[in-house]
């Protein structure tokens, strides 16, 4: 359980979900840019979108956010759950576009740090046709569940043992995005 | 200069500015995140959360949030500039309350990793006076840095060498927070 007092029954809203309940006033932001970066039209689909955010999360080692996000993904994607864990598993050899797997490597590196990602990590999707929106918002996704990871983590909040759990959110996500949720 | 090209003057708007103005969809969120976490009226007062955001972006090496922060840090703490090099440089160490100090062992956990986060670290902060709200807020600001400081360096954002560019921020930073900004 949480290592702060959240004022509600954690099995119901766990993870995340409970920090955005207990402060509104970050809650409310942090579902805003949840909704800009996931949800909103992009050329980058939901489903790659949600990929992106659950390879940062396994990088993070992140259980809550890597479960919840993969399933997203999963559900948003033709190759469902088997294609999430082959590119969690190994992104550069997972059948994704060759834009989609230059954008996971630009990813992993924000995962490792910022400095990480090099003129030529961005050249190389580029030249697979990634737009520089699309590299913005990738580099922003990776950074963004830095935060998420983090935040999750260390607050010791729960994350539920059994997939059902986060499939359980698939509808709701998927129907309304982030922000109404908590 | 940065990879992408942000439409703008870098000079004029370095570091994060111009991913702000770049990206408005994006931008609005991370403002209302900024001033929620730092500018909104808390118990912690606005300089001892710019020193936390200061001092994880110092772990982070992130040469403009580092430059930016420990600047609005130095303009809103009675220590001043010396102050905030004594905290980035030994933190256990510099001369603030014990309850900020183990409150910027919580930040440095997050830094390194979300799991780093023990409940020892914690009960420590609490018994220093720490409140729940204080710890949540200590653990965001130092995991939204972690965001902030891999957007601003994955996109290989412009960090001015002159001391003087990130005191120029100063004024309006401290009297309309980030939210009109960029």
């Amino acid at each position: 359980m949480a290592y702060i007092d959240l004022g509600l029954d954690e099995t119901r809203h766990p993870g995340i979900t409970g920090l955005l309940a207990y402060r509104r006033e970050t809650g409310r932001a942090l579902e805003a840019l949840a909704d800009a970066l996931l949800v909103a039209p992009n050329s980058l689909s939901r489903g790659e979108r949600e990929l992106i955010a659950a390879h940062v999360s396994g990088l993070n080692e992140c259980t809550f956010c890597r479960n919840s996000h993969s399933a997203f993904a999963a559900a948003q994607l033709d190759g469902g759950m088997p294609l999430v864990e082959q590119v969690r598993a190994d992104p550069a050899g997972a059948p994704v576009s060759p834009k989609l797997r230059a954008l996971l490597r630009i990813a992993g590196a924000v995962q490792n740090d910022g400095r990480s990602v090099t003129p030529e990590l961005v050249d190389a999707a580029r030249a697979e046709g990634a737009t520089d929106t699309e590299v913005h918002d990738t580099v922003l996704i990776a950074a963004a569940f830095c935060m998420f990871n983090r935040y999750v983590d260390g607050l010791g909040t729960l994350a539920p043992g059994e997939p059902g759990a986060y499939e359980a959110s698939v509808p709701f996500v998927v129907a309304h995005g982030y922000s109404s949720e908590g």
